[in-house]
């Protein structure tokens, strides 16, 4: 999606070890007229097929998956990392290792939320290594739910995680895919 | 807000310990209807006031903070908890008590997505004790920005949170606030 390119390119920040940085519209400060762009473009991809709930894992993901779950008129449902004491009662959970964090850290969401009559569509700002959506696929599937697919805003191609989600046979589109990223430049990889 | 109130009413679950758990619309499965239509709301009671970015704190704040940045046309930056290697640089820094999680938290906003030329609405789907949001006036004191007010889905009138940030001159509105809350229901305070 040339919009999100243009914009990754222009205010995206590579650091040492592959890190990109999109922070400034993405993930710490977010654009709202963006996710909203990026929303619509992921429904065009998934479009009519009785999706009935969005699911996403806190916290960046929380806003991208807001705008998508408006734009399919669908409740949003994020996963928590950990459990709090003010969640009752039954709970999917999956266990994940967060590079973020460098530790493993539990996924949880309340049984009365998803269910197996539910169609669900993951989405999440970003895909490198995988492991939240490897734990979020869990949770579907533990749900006894519907897989409709998994929508990406950025993608580092670089890393398994894209491959080794698509090799399952899951549905995945990312409306960005990085290739490379050095002091060069980023490079992004060609649409299909 | 009546439309709130009566969301509360209907799906809301009070548990001992004055726990109200509106997990089911606001902050783990999130309705996005409804967080347009609070988002209105607050954009109704803060209007044209040369707003330049929604804060609020991460998670739960930001399906509500994402509502209200796309209702002003602003950005949303979220502080996050605890610090992330990818966070470099300057940080605005804020130490509070998490009563969900019994312990000192961190909030902390990378320095280059705030400043003394912002005016910022601060955002939250809940007021209890008030310490988050304690936090993210002092980071908008540490920004040098100017504080427009502070917009909340929902404030438990019996903590005192809310009391705290109007005793300091804070422009607070709250869309429904619970005045008790036990096995024989839900008591709102009249709207003045």
């Amino acid at each position: 999606m040339k919009l999100l390119e243009d914009r990754i390119r222009k205010e995206g920040k590579v650091l040492p070890g592959g890190i990109i940085k999109v922070d400034g519209f993405l993930n710490h400060r977010v654009d709202p007229a963006l996710m909203k762009d990026l929303a619509k473009e992921i429904h065009r991809y998934f479009p009519d097929e009785g999706i009935t709930a969005i699911l996403t894992c806190e916290a960046s993901g929380i806003a991208f998956g807001e705008a998508c779950a408006e734009e399919f008129g669908v409740p949003m449902v994020f996963a928590k990392k950990a459990k709090s004491d003010n969640i009752e009662g039954g709970l999917y959970q999956s266990q994940i290792f967060s590079y973020t964090y460098k530790k493993t850290v539990t996924l949880i969401v309340a049984k009365d939320w998803l269910n197996a009559s539910d169609k669900v569509l993951i989405v999440d700002d970003f895909l490198a290594n995988g492991e939240a959506l490897r734990g979020l696929v869990e949770i579907v599937r533990q749900a006894g739910a519907e897989l409709a697919g998994i929508g990406i805003a950025v993608e580092k191609g670089f890393q398994p995680g894209g491959k080794k989600l698509r090799d399952q046979g899951i549905k995945l589109h990312s409306l960005a895919i990085i290739e490379s990223a050095d002091e060069n430049g980023i490079t992004f990889r060609e649409e299909c």
